[in-house]
């Protein structure tokens, strides 16, 4: 199986999840804490996991699947192929709005992105990347992302990181966002990075993200240009939960070393 | 002309007002600012209040209109009708994301809202409540809000009131953060306001906002039983710029008791 027809049945593997979703949000959902009130888990979350593990083991049983919530596979190296997949990235949102929630998919070969999905489930939004060959969304090229200035730039950037944390010097944060033209918060990584990766917003980052909230949004992100990594500025390791920004080529730098390193 | 005759009239102005708006994201916009970097308008946001000025007089020619741009009367009282207008609630998503932007009306008779609108151009939600009639979202009755728990609620705030700031004690605002289940910031009041109407969001509150924001909201939240007010509980004046919260019910007062009050 070609990188092309992988995309395909990628796709289509994502957009039949999508309907599954869909539908369950006319039922009864199971709803359970994992660490914390805040960090939610439904049973169709775990469904739609399994879903992926089922089609992917079937189509191909050499591709190994890690997921968010654990039906897939124990990673501890990157041989191969590795299809990194979270099912709901926004589970609060689906839960709460019944929207504004993404399935998001990474497929790694040998550790490196090939191809990676967002799909915004209750609008259709499907924006798509093939390393090397372009981001799509819906089938629509997305341009390289343009330069932007600070003053003028939008910021992912949840309200948490702005109150007192263990994560990030919260001080640091208000100065950001003093500085810029205004925050946004969406409440799905996934989401987040979307809206990086069209321009409709200029950076994003939070402070404990996965490998499955990033993985697929990475693949797209080197295709139109936004740059992405931890707050110390390296590569964001995938097999670490980590602080995790991406910004619009003009900021990152600055973004990083003016404001969030810790 | 009855309520139901002003209602049809209103909402297919309000329809082809935002067909012009969608058809102008095809050219070139003129963005100017007004108080700050941060508070922007453009030529279309000031030819969609001009096309509301001239349809409501042309059609009722005793009726006043109050718009955020200046186009339309000056209002020091609310004797008959009064239209309240923002021809674009949202202009700095307008500019950077086409999306997640409002035309919001509220018609008010003798100070009393009777009629109230909040439509997202880009996705064609139309909310719409006549008073006493219940409120519709695209003609589907709204549910009334049921009582939500405050560790299970959504929270619209902007980072901003998280940082210090002169209009609110910003440690008040990081302690209600951290109890909630989660914070959005979707920068759109009247967005922000259709959210909490429909339950997406539990509440909203913002500290510098005037009548065009909220004037067509709090008619809606009215028909779905959602609080609205100051931060010092009591009415919001609409001839103020001054702080908003609207609020499921089983959380407005502890909100503005507990944490908001200046």
């Amino acid at each position: 199986m070609n990188l092309s027809q992988l995309d395909t049945l990628a796709q289509d593997i994502i957009i039949r999840a999508g309907e599954r979703i869909k539908q369950s949000l006319h039922k009864e959902m199971t709803i359970t804490e994992k660490s914390s009130p805040s960090d939610l888990v439904t049973n169709i979350d775990m469904e739609t996991e399994q879903f992926f593990v089922k089609e992917v083991s079937e189509a191909l049983p050499e591709h190994r699947l890690l997921g968010e919530e654990g039906f897939g596979d124990t990673i501890t190296d990157w041989d191969g192929y590795v299809w990194i997949v979270d099912p709901i990235d926004g589970t609060t949102n689906f839960i709460n709005q019944q929207r504004n929630f993404c399935i998001t998919v990474g497929i790694y070969k040998d550790g490196v992105g090939e191809l990676g999905y967002i799909y915004q489930v209750m609008t259709g939004e499907l924006i798509s990347a093939i390393r090397g060959q372009g981001a799509y969304q819906n089938g629509v090229l997305l341009p390289r992302l343009k330069n932007v200035e600070f003053e003028d730039s939008l910021i992912g950037v949840n309200a948490s990181w702005v109150a007192p944390n263990r994560h990030i010097d919260h001080h640091q944060v208000a100065k950001l966002i003093k500085r810029v033209r205004g925050t946004r918060s969406y409440g799905s990584a996934a989401l987040e990075i979307s809206y990086v990766v069209t321009g409709r917003l200029d950076a994003y980052f939070s402070m404990r993200l996965s490998a499955w909230d990033v993985a697929g949004g990475m693949v797209i992100a080197n295709e139109v240009g936004a740059l992405c990594g931890t707050l110390g500025g390296g590569e964001f390791d995938l097999l670490k939960k980590q602080p995790f920004i991406i910004a619009n080529p003009a900021l990152f730098e600055e973004l990083v070393k003016d404001y969030l390193i810790s």
